[in-house]
């Protein structure tokens, strides 16, 4: 099943995208994706709903805007150096155990929405990204059972200003952070679709050129392993956001480094997770 | 104004603790002290209910547990090293710009609640911190305009593994995030009702040992500074919980180190904001 949100900023309404790319308005079933709604196996029942009132739901119109397919979580935890050669383009070390950084929640946008460079921002960077939502409340939780914390998947765009993030006194979260800075979507796959979210290609096009082109069979460290690995630091609840690090070819690691610039169109993909496309536009305070 | 929040963990209640140290169970106001309470004058609405109701308000025994004073916020974000003897005895240069780190919202606990130990912690310690609440959504706030945001003040012990911290790959977050690492309250004092944030006694005590005891004049970024600042990098919401640093006297400066164990007990308050006291318990999987 493909979880979509729909509508307008902040407002948006459940749906939910069909095998045959149709979308329908799930509302009548009453819930959104959040916290509540994965707690108390929302898939599950959703699905079961969806077998005698499919066919009632109204149809999303496909020029309606998409919204990012989950409602706001507790947190966004992001994964970083997790595929060897982006670590090297960044100059840094393959990491022993995994690192990990957060992200503000509002910085979350819809998977087609455009992209703020903040202000002064002089080095705003592309990473796509495999994210996973969780299912259930968990710490402590082996390699072997980590999966059955997964709810499912869906494409990040975990946008970073590396001037923020790197060179103004540590912590990543200052360049990680931005409003519009994670661009989720254009759909939640549940688990059971994706046969194996280790062999996934990704990729990401800058104006119309690819620049990542990798496969989470690349990652260093696997998704049980992040998961059970975080979950010694903190608790995970469900609807939390993992992203799981970004492959070579980041603006960072080309010679000399590039960056995001007003008019720049970033287009990213999944294999199994859709596409999602942000245009860049030029700060602008709101 | 003094706001609390009472009962079980999860099924807290809001209340109000009156100047005489009365405590009354708002409920019948109909609001929790959350991110729509602060956003739509929550405060004010409140004063003005209490004016007419809080004669019938139900009376909460002095027995029952008091909760944190808000709800779980969008984040904490706390300010590393912000002031300069701590920086000193953390081995660390006084930051030309605010430091900044977030701690999962799953950590926070009442103000009176056990601390329990992360597994295999051995360098557990403390940090009596002042944590501002906003009010108001911003971004890109003056400096001179950022008081305006600030719902009011509370205790905060930002709780930290020191090992998780700094000896685990970078980014401070994996060792300020464990459960029961934030405890908040007793309550949250209005801002109206502090006369100047920047000149308040803030002191903790291990097992009745004095050993911060500092002065929040000391603060090398103040309130409206950190405000301006975070805003510059993040959209800050209603609700949002900003902790202000630690002075010195942390267990990491200690010579040898001294980190918390099993059975200690921390005491620690702020002229104002009341005083907090926690347990110490060694690891228990839940």
């Amino acid at each position: 099943m493909k979880l979509i949100r729909f509508g307008e900023t902040g407002q948006e309404k459940p749906g939910v995208e069909l095998p045959d790319g149709k979308r329908i308005d799930t509302s009548n079933f009453g819930e959104d994706y959040n916290e509540k709604f994965f707690e108390t196996n929302g898939i599950e029942r959703l699905e079961k709903w969806l077998g005698s009132n499919a066919d009632a739901c109204a149809v999303v119109s496909g020029d309606v805007r998409l919204g990012p397919p989950v409602a706001r979580p507790s947190k966004i935890v992001c994964i970083g150096l997790n595929y060897a050669k982006h670590a090297a383009e960044s100059g840094m070390d393959v990491p022993t155990e995994p690192v990990i950084f957060f992200k503000a929640t509002s910085s979350i946008i819809g998977p087609n929405d455009a992209v703020m460079l903040p202000k002064d921002s002089l080095k705003s960077d592309w990473e796509v990204e495999l994210a996973v939502v969780i299912s259930k409340k968990t710490s402590y939780v082996s390699e072997e059972e980590a999966m059955d914390y997964v709810a499912g998947y869906m494409l990040h765009n975990d946008v970073s200003e590396r001037a923020f993030q790197l060179e103004r006194l540590g912590q990543w979260v200052k360049g990680k952070s931005c409003d519009t800075f994670a661009p989720l979507g254009p759909y939640m796959v549940t688990k059971s679709e994706i046969n194996d979210p280790h062999n996934l290609n990704l990729w990401l096009k800058l104006n119309g050129e690819k620049i990542q082109d990798s496969n989470t069979s690349d990652f260093i460290f696997n998704i049980p392993q992040v998961i059970s690995y975080l979950s010694q630091f903190m608790t995970l609840l469900p609807g939390d956001v993992i992203s799981t690090g970004t492959p070579s070819g980041v603006g960072l690691g080309f010679n000399p480094p590039k960056y995001l610039k007003a008019g720049d169109v970033m287009e990213l993909g999944i294999e199994g997770l859709g596409v999602s496309r942000q245009e860049v536009v030029p700060f602008k305070k709101s």
